[in-house]
């Protein structure tokens, strides 16, 4: 498994992401590990992020398995490409949908663990399927449709 | 329109969602005026709710879709059922599934507007339709499927 988190890759000017980047210190700094299979995310609830009292806010599962699809995406690509992670040109994705299916109640007081994998990988996009687990037990399940960022939007975030 | 959220009627036991719950101090307080068609929502990002610089984060306008259409299923069911908002026994929903397509990057500093409808209403779900818009311009659209709490999640709930 990678001993980075995928997200520490991105360059600065794009690092500014409230699920994932690592230069939002307001944000949920969520991080994705890749292991050449899968992508490995483990995320604590903050108290504040309920739903009903005791289970996680469903809009707080569905931002987990975006960023984390997201940057499951760009380090399978890294791969697939043969490249070192990060390494230039920078490969930065943005979501083109999110599909999320609620299986149970969350648990807000323990770990979750969210486990990514490509189900379709073409030249600008890439499909993710992505499971989340509280303990053993699978609490959500999501699909992702990851859009390899255009030139134009990466050059309007660098204004 | 509803002067009142459907929100503020949410048990007070219920209403502490980090999306929209009213006794949530630091979530999102998120709020749905229902005019007997549609469901309305407004909502002015934070400047760190950031996706790439000057965009909305994605995760954001999945948890204002996910709310407000839970919200707007609860509102156009008490008026199905000739109810007064907040009668007796209450009325809440949760999210079975989400499903949210981005358009265009969504411009953080404009205030956004939501605009949910109905598209089916069963006795146990309520499939609700959500367009989001900054200014003129529809950036993402989303479907949410809101199930009727079950009693046992609200009993656990008032624990």
């Amino acid at each position: 498994m990678t001993q980075e988190a995928i997200q520490d890759f991105y360059p600065d000017e794009v690092a500014v992401c409230y699920g994932c980047g690592r230069n939002n210190p307001n944000g949920l700094q969520i991080k994705t590990y890749w292991d050449g299979t899968e992508g490995l995310c483990r995320f604590k609830p903050q108290p504040h992020h309920t739903a009903l009292r005791g289970y996680v806010y469903g809009g707080l599962i569905a931002s987990l398995i975006d960023c984390h699809s997201v940057g499951t995406a760009a380090a399978a690509v890294y791969e697939a490409e043969g490249r070192e992670l990060g390494s230039d040109p920078p490969l930065r994705y943005v979501t083109g949908t999110l599909n999320v299916r609620y299986l149970r109640p969350t648990p807000i007081n323990e770990e979750l663990l969210l486990r990514a994998r490509i189900k379709e990988l073409h030249d600008k996009k890439v499909i993710v399927t992505c499971s989340l687990y509280a303990g053993d037990e699978e609490c959500a399940q999501g699909e992702v449709i990851a859009i390899r960022a255009p030139k134009t939007m990466l050059t309007h975030a660098e204004e």
